[in-house]
């Protein structure tokens, strides 16, 4: 069997609706587990990307896990989150 | 047995530095569960907080439970990040 595809979307400058549409298209294309990832003053934008995608998709996608946490960068720590999103049908 | 306590932090305007030592006033007052709540574009300055208070407290506290939902404020959907953080010891 073959292992569940993932892909992951790491949230920047595009406007919200962007990645939206992005995850939309990689669940139409077969992908069971999306990656919504956002650092920094990103990880808002990246909690708006899936409360519109909730609000278009509803009750046919669900969040398997969420993890907040930081990644070094030189002396800086960059906190980020990482929304995994799964299809249900 | 008195029911565990819990205390919600509303992170806003203020700098980040101040919302990590509410929440470690809180435990040290005895407070079990503190949920660091931000709204908007705070749901950043939220996570950052988390990020800035487990750096501080390392293995003494956990994260309990990530929420991310919006609610609603007129015609608006304001997306927010719930995180409940609780002290081990």
């Amino acid at each position: 069997m073959a292992a569940p595809s993932t892909h992951v979307v790491n949230v920047g400058r595009k406007p919200v609706r962007d990645y939206v549409f992005e995850v939309i298209v990689n669940f139409q294309e077969g992908v069971d587990k999306v990656v919504v990832k956002g650092y920094g003053r990103y990880i808002s934008k990246a909690v708006d990307v899936y409360v519109r995608l909730k609000s278009r998709l509803g009750e046919s996608i669900d969040v398997d896990n969420i993890e907040i946490n930081s990644e070094k960068r030189g002396v800086k720590l960059i906190p980020y989150i990482s929304i995994t999103v799964v299809r249900k049908y």
